[in-house]
């Protein structure tokens, strides 16, 4: 089994790059850390060229056959890691891209996220959206990188549960309506959550930190739908507020 | 009008303490930063013995009539600030008490929150209490302090809106029990959310990041409720999960 000790090693030169989106972009991989995030990505079959161990953790994890297993000293999981307590174990995955077809089937329930700008607001997105049974997310191409340390950390693991897709969301809108699906779009002066009726198909949008959903996707959606707001509060956090409208469509489209 | 060029003037010495809990205890004071707290803030009556401001951005804001309004240095902003980029305006305010009499009226809804350490979690899911029209929080004696600079600036001011009580929460369960207050905590086995019967008054409970509800509180509830899980991803996060059943609860209530 291949060892290293050095965080001079140009392999770990190399891996180190993916804390880079560019560089993440032209090798077509990432890093993940930690034993939750590891197994969660050998439950769903992500393939993982290499797995980066420190000896003493190594007979705590079963790698995948296809993964090369590298020893390393904790100075270098320390120098790939991008968490403050590095917990013993990188594992370097593959970018997939899953067609765009394959989501718009009979009964899906998309997620469109509009300009997400936080890693973490993004990767809790993603989360939610898989916890909550929808069938895919779309990343307009101004949302963050959900290969970033900090969205992949927020998304628990569920960025390999279901398919997240990077695409231009005014092209998307389109076809959607040429498909039937209904969209949804999130917005102040919509209809009551509660009162929305839904199909065996839908989407939904949900727009920037603070300013809400592009003006051209909103106007491309068929109703607005809102959240009751009973206080004084303007507004609620983009993830809590993407929750609670999954939630209830989801809700009404099993109900 | 005082003007304060210094960052080593004895009184921006003093109020720097109020970066800690032990001082904002003692003081019974805390700083709120910016524009948007301070409106939220002056809106809701919140006393404000003083009021700290670059000269530049003095014509912006109309100061309180009880707040002695203080011309600051960028740099003595910049030192009592813990913000990335300070927005010229800093507000000293009261800490209040509200009695927790109060908030056991006839048609109360209570969000208690047991052992939230992260102080971006508490001050989201005060926020989300506050725009969901919850009559008041009780924090657990383990929660973060929710006059931590992190935890205000995410209530985004909902905190001058609503009563925040810190109580102990097995003595209060104790308490609703004999008023006859309802109390649902949220658990992987419970009732789904969507089948709650609710009454005119509850309360809800909502657990730490990673332990979840304590035990002891958790069979002091009345009934046991969940948020339908389809995913393959464990959970959600818990400002997420406290409001989609927060939004399902007052919708009952309400609806």
């Amino acid at each position: 089994m291949k060892t290293i000790h050095s965080t001079q090693n140009s392999f770990v030169k190399q891996l180190k790059k993916l804390h880079k989106k560019k560089y993440r972009d032209q090798m077509s991989q990432f890093l993940i850390e930690g034993p939750h995030l590891f197994a969660e990505a050998l439950s769903a079959g992500q393939v993982m060229p290499y797995l980066l161990v420190e000896e003493d953790k190594l007979q705590t994890f079963q790698p995948p056959k296809d993964s090369e297993v590298i020893i390393c000293s904790e100075d270098v999981i320390r120098t790939l890691s991008q968490t403050e307590s590095p917990q013993g174990i990188i594992a370097v995955c593959h970018i997939l891209k899953p067609p765009m077809t394959d989501i718009l089937q009979s009964n899906c329930s998309l997620a469109l996220l509009d300009d997400i700008q936080d890693p973490g607001n993004l990767g809790t997105l993603i989360r939610t959206a898989e916890v909550l049974g929808m069938t895919a997310v779309v990343l307009g191409k101004h949302c963050a990188d959900m290969y970033n340390s900090k969205a992949v950390r927020a998304t628990q693991g569920a960025l390999f549960h279901l398919p997240v897709i990077r695409d231009d969301l005014n092209g998307l809108v389109n076809k959607l309506a040429q498909a039937n699906v209904p969209i949804f779009a999130t917005a102040m002066d919509g209809l009551p959550l509660e009162k929305v009726q839904i199909e065996r198909k839908y989407a939904v949008v949900f727009g920037n930190e603070g300013r809400g959903i592009d003006e051209h996707l909103l106007s491309a959606a068929n109703e607005r739908i809102s959240i009751p707001m009973a206080g004084k509060t303007e507004s609620l956090n983009v993830t809590v507020a993407a929750g609670i409208v999954m939630y209830g469509l989801q809700a009404k489209k099993n109900g």
